[in-house]
Formats: C-alpha cells, sequence, structure tokens
C-alpha cells in the first residue's frame, strides 16, 4: 500500500470492509495535522450513507469491574449466537495509565481480537484547549462503513467519558461489582442514573449470593432513584463472564430497551440530538484549534485562564478580549 | 435618575446596596443590544473586588413540590437567625410557563418579596444559537457587589437548569415529595445524584408518616447509588414550610457541608472551574453571537443543522463549511 491514500481510496477500502485501511482511517481520524483533518472530513463526508445502521452500546465501569473480560465474552457470545459483527472502541484511554498500557487493551481480550468479526480499538485522545476530544464519533461512523453492526464503546466513567457515551451511544450499560457502593469511590456522579441496564459483574462462586443480593438492592433503588423515561425502567441484572451466565439476558435487555426506543421514535430523537451536538462540537473544536494553532493567542487564553481563576479578571471581559485578538489575527492572516 | 447610567455610577450604586440600580444592571446583564453587554462587562470587571464572598445555594424541585413557599420561610428563618441578606434568583422562567407567569413568582414569595433584606429577582432567558443562555452568573456576582451573602438560585431540573446549578452554586440542595420515584417524572436524569442536600417537602399532617418513610428510603437508596466524595454522604431530610419544622436542620447541614468543602479545598477547587468553565462558556457565546449577528450566516448554521439531523451532511464537513464562511465575513468586516 502506497503511503498515503486518498479519500475515494480510503472508501473503497472502508465499504469492502478493509481492517487495515479502517485501522488507517481511524489513526487518520486521530491526527492532527490539518491535511489529514481535512483528508478524513472528506471520507466521512462521503461514506456517510453506509453509516448509521449500527447498535451503538456504551459500555462503562471502574477499572477492575472486569470490562474487557465482559466484552469478550458478550462479543464472542452475540458473533456466535446472532452473527454480528463487533467493533469495540476504547475510550479514556489516559485513564489506562495507571492499570496498564494502551496495548494491553487487545491482549485482554485474546480470543476476541483473533476472531475476523471483531475489530478492537483503543482510542487515542487528543488534547484540545479546554478539553480532550476523543475522536469517538469518527471511529464510529468509520467502523459502520467498514460492516460492523454492533460498536461497544468502553469507558471507565472517570473523566469526560461519560459525555462520550451520552452522546455517541444507543444504549449504555453500566458495568458494577456487588459490595453496597464502596468501590464505586471515583465514577462520576450521574453515571448511574444514566444507565439504561445495569449488570453486576462475577456473579459466580462465593460471589454469587452477594451479587444476586446487590442485584435486588439496586434495583429497589434505581425505581425509587431514577425517573421513568419513555416507560423503561432500568434493569439491574447480573452476569458471570467465568460461566457465561447472564450474558445472553443481558443481550435480550438491551434489545428490549431498543425496540422500546425505536417504537417510540425516541431512539431516532436522541440521534438527531446527537448530531447536532456533534456539529456544535466540531465547530467549537475548529475556533480552538484556529486559536491553540496561533502562539501569541493561546498565551493569550492560557493567561487569561490563569487570571480568570484566580478573580484578577473577569470573565466576560477576558472572552470579550480573546475575542478581539481573535478577529484581529485572522484579518491579519 | 438619567435614562442610561455609566459604569461607575453602576459600581457605585451596587456597592452602595442600591436595590433599584441591582435590578437595572440584571435586566442591563440580559440585553442582547452589543452596547449593553460592553456597559455590564465593564461594570462587572469592576465589581469584581466586592464579589465572591456569598453563599450560592442551587434549590431544584419540580413543579409542586413547593419551591416558592420553601424559600419564603427558608429565607425568613435565615434574615431573621442568621442577618443574612437573601437574594433569590429564578433560572427556567420558561418552564414557568405551564404554571404562571414570571411575575407570579414575586407574588408566591410574598412576605419574602417585601423584606428588605431580600432580594427576588425571575431571571429571563436569552437564546442563543444551539441553546439557551441564562444570565444566571452575572446576576450572582451583581448581587454580591450589592451586598447579599446568600444567593439562592432556584430552577426546576428539567431543562439545561442543571448545568446552571453545577456551574454556578457551592452547593445543591434538592427538594423532592414523598411518595417512591414516580413523581420524578420528567426530572432531568442526573439530577439526584448530583444532590448534595436532600428535602422532603410538605412534611406536616398526614403526610408527615409518609415522608419519613421517604426520608429512610432515599437515605438508604443514596448510600448504595452515590459515590462518596470528599468524605461527604449526601444527607435525606424532612421539611414542612407549613410548620417551619426542618428548616433550621437543613441550614445546619448546609453549613456542614461548606465547612467540609471549605476545610478540604474543594469549595475554592469548584469555584476555579466554575470560572474557567464560564470563561470558555463566554468566549464561545461570543463567537455565537458573532455567527447569528450576520444573516447569511445565522441561516448557514440553521440549515446545516437541518442537514447533518437528516444525515444528508457530515457534523465535520458542515462544521468545517461554516468556519470558511465565517471567517470570510469577518475579514470583509
Amino acid at each position: 500500500m502506497k503511503a498515503r491514500l486518498n479519500s475515494d481510496e480510503y472508501v473503497a477500502g472502508l465499504i469492502t470492509g478493509n481492517r487495515v485501511i479502517l485501522a488507517k482511517a481511524i489513526t487518520l481520524a486521530e491526527s492532527k495535522l490539518p491535511e489529514d483533518q481535512e483528508l478524513i472530513e472528506e471520507v466521512l463526508e462521503k461514506i456517510l450513507p453506509y453509516t448509521g445502521n449500527s447498535l451503538r452500546i456504551g459500555i462503562t465501569g471502574i477499572p477492575g469491574v472486569g470490562k474487557s473480560t465482559f466484552i469478550e465474552v458478550f462479543g464472542k457470545y452475540l458473533i456466535q449466537n446472532h452473527h454480528k459483527k463487533i467493533a469495540v472502541l476504547t475510550v479514556d484511554p489516559s485513564s489506562r495509565l495507571t492499570q496498564g498500557s494502551i496495548l494491553g487493551d487487545k491482549t485482554r481480550m485474546e480470543e476476541l481480537s483473533k476472531n475476523p468479526l471483531a475489530f478492537i480499538r483503543p482510542s487515542a485522545s487528543g488534547e484540545a484547549l479546554g478539553g480532550i476530544t476523543h475522536k469517538t464519533r469518527e471511529a464510529i461512523l468509520l467502523c459502520e462503513a467498514a460492516g460492523f453492526d454492533l460498536i461497544l464503546i468502553e469507558t471507565v466513567g472517570i473523566g469526560q467519558s461519560e459525555t462520550a457515551v451520552k452522546n455517541t451511544a444507543d444504549v449504555f450499560l453500566l458495568l458494577m461489582l456487588a459490595g453496597a457502593g464502596d468501590e464505586l469511590q471515583g465514577i462520576k456522579k450521574g453515571i448511574m442514573e444514566m444507565a439504561d441496564v445495569l449488570a453486576i459483574t462475577k456473579a459466580d462462586g462465593d460471589n454469587s449470593k452477594r451479587a444476586t443480593e446487590a442485584q435486588a438492592d439496586y434495583q429497589h433503588a434505581l425505581h425509587l432513584l431514577r425517573p421513568d423515561e419513555s416507560g423503561w425502567r432500568p434493569k439491574v441484572l447480573t452476569c458471570s463472564a467465568l460461566s457465561g451466565t447472564g450474558i445472553e439476558e443481558i443481550w435480550n435487555t438491551i434489545s428490549d430497551y431498543i425496540k422500546l426506543q425505536h417504537k417510540t421514535g425516541l431512539l431516532q430523537q436522541k440521534r438527531q440530538q446527537q448530531e447536532i451536538h456533534w456539529l456544535h462540537e466540531c465547530f467549537n473544536n475548529l475556533i480552538k484549534t484556529k486559536l491553540s494553532d496561533d502562539k501569541q493567542l493561546s498565551i493569550l487564553f492560557q493567561n487569561s485562564e490563569y487570571r480568570v481563576r484566580n478573580r484578577e479578571l473577569s470573565a466576560p471581559h477576558a472572552a470579550r478580549f480573546i475575542l478581539k485578538e481573535f478577529i484581529a489575527t485572522l484579518k491579519a492572516d
């Protein structure tokens, strides 16, 4: 393969399910080079008709809950029993630093990663002014164009990942451990209430009883706390990646949820809102890139942040000044 | 008073606690006229040293929970027993359309609104491209400069108000009714988990027993669901605006929370994050105003939203095109 493909070559590779080109395209989406960004935008525009047909499942759980093991077993079940093509995208690689390298992801899903019907990809994070931008949406669309009809978006739920889930997934599965909440330290507030399906993992051996008790407790608590939207009450299930129990029930519950969302029109509505949100996000990111690309503006912004944080400067005043300098720079360009 | 004050006149009026000027200043902050915006920015910059010394309490609850009645009693208690000057800011006036006019707010807090130590202000909403911008932060700072040391930010928790609370308040009080969750329909997901203090209202007469039961249930559920941040476990209390019971305990609990936040340095950290967030928000709003002020750009953006929503156009591609046109317009300006 030559070093640089054009957009038509990317498109042709993607829609014929070429995995090497899919991987290359995701890398392109994650690149910060302007020429790469423009190329991937062209690709995304051209593959648009081939996208949107997958089910996008957000899977969140703190380190230690057994996400990779669950995804390994869940993915194999879906391939074998439902003839799905599975793509696994991992957001939050930065959080992984504490528990292993990014490359560790693939080896932790050993069997799945070797399956020709599965594609596993840890997503790199791109830093932008004022936040971290993951190219999760781009990766989803590229996987869809390459024929993957089930996208699992894996996050740890501590950083900005819950926004990634909210803005990209059709359904949100939260994995939890039995044990009265103490191990949830560090998970972001509000994540529990956002979940559509919850599963207590490691419900095997000595842990079975505790898992069942936790299930009842959480189900009761959710009934009390969580409002009923669209008629759906979040379900709490148990599962064991070791014995395989509960995996089918989780899939059936997710299917039930999606059917209801589809029937009520809420799935389409959610996806449309996600698209609009993405447009605004893309535009804001382009503006921020313009700002950070200019060294003087970048310093001005950082300096303003510092002074606003320390209350030496008011935010509206600082923002106005940055805008003024920004426009002057654009004009001089 | 002459029709238009300059920034020094506003500042002088504010720091001497002139309520007419305070009201005028908030109106100025809510104005969309460029000259008004620039004037209020000047005012905000000048009053900066006189701000930041209040306690900012977010109070959320669905219509019917008795927010106004609670605030009336709570506010009077704080004035009488703790010699506080109370400002009440109501976000979400649009949600009020279903249950009364904006003007209804003041009459619903009849006694408090007549108290010289209280200031009640329903906040108007300003529509911006892609969302609604409330000038809550501006109003808070103006009230602080005018000597109010307790700011109650009242929201209904269904729209974007929870963001307003998150980005402005030091502590978040959620008012709820007894009754196993069913009346929570419509409240936004995640709000429950965001609350620092919860209070079951209308705990009087026949309802007392139900309120106490609900208190125990919610306390149990929160213990299970909500992670412990900074050592604080959200407390569930009961209160009655009718009999006045529970009001003092709510204040004591809020005080305990704030003391802990202060001691752990988390209060300062939260406020600094809120300032930074505000800077980004101000900058994004200025960009959006620039866009929507230009008729052609405004139509382009709306049209792009429509096409992106319907998947005729991909978001990154649309965003790039809008940026190109935006820069061209700025250059031609």
